[in-house]
């Protein structure tokens, strides 16, 4: 990994996801796709989208990867399995600082294996080897930029994001 | 983007439509078939056939890849999302200068992302940031020349346009 | 196109690079690998990567596709038609401005279309209707990004740029 | 065929073009690319993109599908084999009809079933049973449209073309 | 086209099928099979193999394509839309002539358009602007040569074809 | 095999090509190119279109496959191995009876391995076990209806075609 | 055909499956898995695995094309049309005489052409004019190959083959 | 097979595994995902990712290929046959030697068929010639590696194995 | 592996060949046609068709793999690397004893890696840890059965395999 | 990344290799083929097969993706560009201790982006900014495990490593 020193003196740099397909990914999605990030042992359908950056035993992490993602897409809603608070808490601590600004919800674990991995537009793989960290992210708009032409009226659940 | 003085000057070849996959796409469709021109922030389905014209936020906008659409392909009706009168009245009336011959019709917005955006032919992406902004467009015929030779009898429904 | 006082208003947000392929052949760029911006005349091989941007004449045209570009990709070096200097010197400014820092060459028309539309990694094709608007950037690195770390010894010729 | 009265009634209908194989290639040729429109026994290379319209015996006929492509399509340059004017005067006369801007020159025909056949980007059979009737068409562009711009200055090869 | 005279002087000719693909389509059908030959306007679907033939505007119209089909494939069942006989006559009399020893149905012109082009194993696209001008062929077998064999039993309805 | 009785019966039905994929590969060939018809020890290069009809020791042996390719192909020239001649006379009998028009000419062994294996637009592989048995069979075309027309000039070389 | 005085010659070698992609095949069958070998105007679904032996009308027939495969594939069931006995029972006695050790059941015609079809893992067409020439063969085991081992106890199913 | 001395010597060595698709597949698999490791008489279903390494009758046997998979593939349950105790005691005795710490559950032979085949993500097919050698391989996880870090709470079901 | 006596008692057995690729590249190669069957560490180039059987060190080793190929398979010449008789004697016996009717030839080891693997149809790895264990077999025919036609004349070199 | 302390508790399950394509590319490697793992800037020719590990800047770096690749691969030799020892140092302090075993040799800089990167069979990409951080791995054999059996005679080269 990067020794400590560095990591402090280009955080900006940090944040800019380099890998290709992943940036592919990114740009392809939509208002409300979901793209899955998840540990190193979440059962990928054979038919998904798969990119696979897991290269040993917890590297990268899920924050390792969640980071970038965090700074390149905005998203509107965080999933989680509904087993994470009591059994991985240390996991939902890490998301709550990465998307400060989502709103979070919980999905049955037994519902991201099946319904909601055969939804997602694409898996990304980690390392990690982190009980239920599958975690789901739904792709939501830039609000200001999207409400702020003259005779676009927006509706109520985006006014506040307006006027934030 | 073209200097001012230059859209003037060549209207005509403004509406030449350049892009080679999307030239395909307006051969291949036939009486009926429904192609999608939507926002930077449509959800297109993986399995689509998928022309993104997206470069930069509201570059190029909904009007601009309508333009030379609008000129090379008959748009016997134009669905919009239920909400755009209220919420986007200035894409509404730009779509109604563009296709000053077509028919209307309102459909309900989960509609268009769920059973339309399936049914969908071809989804070409702008890079609009235009809430509600995708527009249906269904293929139509050149009524004139498919109902004037002898012997075909036009049904009641074509026969004002066969007049006009 | 996007409303005038739109364009003024998030400045940031145009260079945001929305097009979800040229985004991935971005990120899969190499230090010193060749991407080609071109006009909508060039004869681009049957064997090259090609994006079409390409919608109806001058639509988009080289600035609106080299804008984006130029805020997500470090051009090293920019080339250009032998020609353009007398030919289109308007274009060729525009280029300097979009790329304060490259070093700029120029290269002979008749190996742009031969060695070089062979060599390039990716191929963009506008809409400009701009005769010898063919333009080569070169990848280039961050330099202080690159060079920054302990024992790190940068080469005479990225010197200044370490500085700078 | 269409009847008689039909073929003289809409003209300027005949000449769209409807196929949509062709209309991408047309629109994906550049600058100087080639293409081909041979008769129906003309030995096209397994590696090249081949559009094949023939039918029957001389159905479509040369002039039959290259009047469409005359009309959406701007051949700079129409080459043929140096044999035909001897051999096959009749075709060439309906060539110099549809094409009264092009330059003419002829290749020999051993070379335009050798290099020009592996040059093509794009090779259009019909059913002709035409000796010889192997057409090679160079694509030009619309000079006025190019070279208008203020600060742009034709070469001089283009400045006839620029007053016409 | 072929000039007039040529036309009559080698009928046989005009019906040998020249086609690469649609020789290959017509090889490929077994008995019962259907192949629709459908005007310039049907509704291909997406997953259908669909061989276009269009040119321009009723060039080649259904005649002069189903004419060497007809030379080269046994259709059994010839069906066509209910609303031909009373809105396209004068097509409805070049099938009869087109298909002498074929039995004839009539179809509902949405069972066409929807459980017809899902069933084609190959659809064959003309140029012709012909309302309803989409012609369903169903294979059928030499009935002679297939029941001729010592020991083999024809059933009653094949009875009446052996001796014809 | 059909029963001898029935063989005498249908000549002319024995000869009707039933194969798609030789169907297609028939119409496929133009003026000149190259078939080859090989025993079943033929070594046929990978990147050669197959179509493998061996099925079992001399089933079906060179005949079989020649004769129905003779009926809808016309052969040019015919090629065979030098050694022919002396060690498979039989088969060199059996091909001069099945292309009474064709211009013979002997080509070496080696040269059918290496440079003619390679340049065949097509390599049908039949069960023969007969030495030397790869017949190379140039696309021709048909004379009288390609010089007929009004104004086409035939060459010497096709002269006597045109007169028998 | 090969010569008869050869035919009696090498019997072995006749039943030596020459074709590569049924070789392929038939090595890739399952116990269980159906293979049907049809006459030439059966209608193979597109989504099929199709090997393509037909030549010319009867040419290969179905005997010709089962011999060999019956010595190299276990053949525990042998379907055929319940029409087979009254309509074609030339073929019928055949059949027995191929496969003397398999168990044989009529399937309904309709049921061949719907179910079995969809659910062959690979249809083999021979050049048979054969009505009702469809066999269904059902991939066995070589039961004592696979019962001998010590502690391995045969069902009684399979118990009066161990003895024979 | 690597005399008997050899096999000794390097133990280790053997569990190694080799193939390329094989390591691929067992690195693609997540926590619950299906492997089957079949016999030679498996009815692959056409649609399965499919790994062939039968050579000859009993080679692989399945003990051998499943040595090395055992080794770098943790089987957090092992299916088999409900027919497997009674008629294949011996291989059963294998498998439970194989997998000492799985979980070991009947599936009716008639599932593993159906359902099983088609939910498995890989079959790789061995040379065995063993009745109901179909081994269902499910795969699980690394507990102590999992469920040890702090603030993670591992299920009462894994709890046992914490301590293991 | 098998147990021994199992492995006496239907060697018969042991030599049909199981797998599906291999069965099909056996069958897909002429006279003359290279096929390498290779050890565990051979550098197999990436455009080759490469069929990998190994599984664990030694295991299949090169024995195993060849003796069924050689039962299937007419070799008619063997090529090994010129180090293997004094480097790996044993290997050498092993091939003499599985082809006795083959040529043997080296080759340098330099030519196997280079030359060789390029122009291979196909390439098998083994498990085998076998220095040098890259073995070329090259296909030859059945003399008997290709020279016993009345009028085939087999040339001198085959004349003693016809007596034999 | 993964906290501290977990990662000095499971040293070995750090090198336990994730990826799965990685692992199917390390398993494909063969005596003397060269795998690159290259830094994030690294041209990798778009022929190449490429496997994008890189997730940002330095993440993940040469050494964590090295680490494991050096446990599952045997690396005979290991290149450099030769101003590594210069440039940068500490990286090629990091190589020497992850490659104990192997022999180092330097590479010119621009071998290794032309020659080199055209003959890799795979290219592992990192998001490492480290200049000249493209290390080239040659696959090396287990000598002992490959030239201990009876009769196999090491040449001279392995002879250190044996006793080693």
């Amino acid at each position: 990994m990067a020794p400590k020193d560095n990591k402090e003196g280009n955080d900006m740099n940090r944040n800019r996801l380099l890998n290709a397909e992943l940036a592919h990914a990114i740009a392809a999605m939509g208002h409300g796709d979901l793209m899955i990030v998840c540990d190193a042992g979440f059962p990928i359908p054979s038919s998904a989208w798969r990119i696979d950056l897991a290269i040993s035993p917890d590297v990268p992490d899920l924050e390792t990867v969640l980071a970038p993602i965090a700074a390149s897409f905005i998203a509107e809603r965080v999933g989680y399995a509904d087993t994470l608070p009591v059994h991985n808490a240390p996991l939902l601590a890490k998301l709550k600082r990465l998307f400060p600004d989502a709103d979070f919800e919980t999905t049955k674990h037994e519902t991201i294996l099946g319904e909601m991995a055969a939804k997602a537009k694409v898996i990304v793989r980690t390392g990690a080897f982190d009980p239920w960290g599958n975690i789901l992210l739904y792709s939501g708009v830039d609000v200001p930029a999207w409400f702020s032409k003259p005779g676009v009226v927006a509706p109520d659940y985006y006014a506040k994001k307006m006027k934030g």
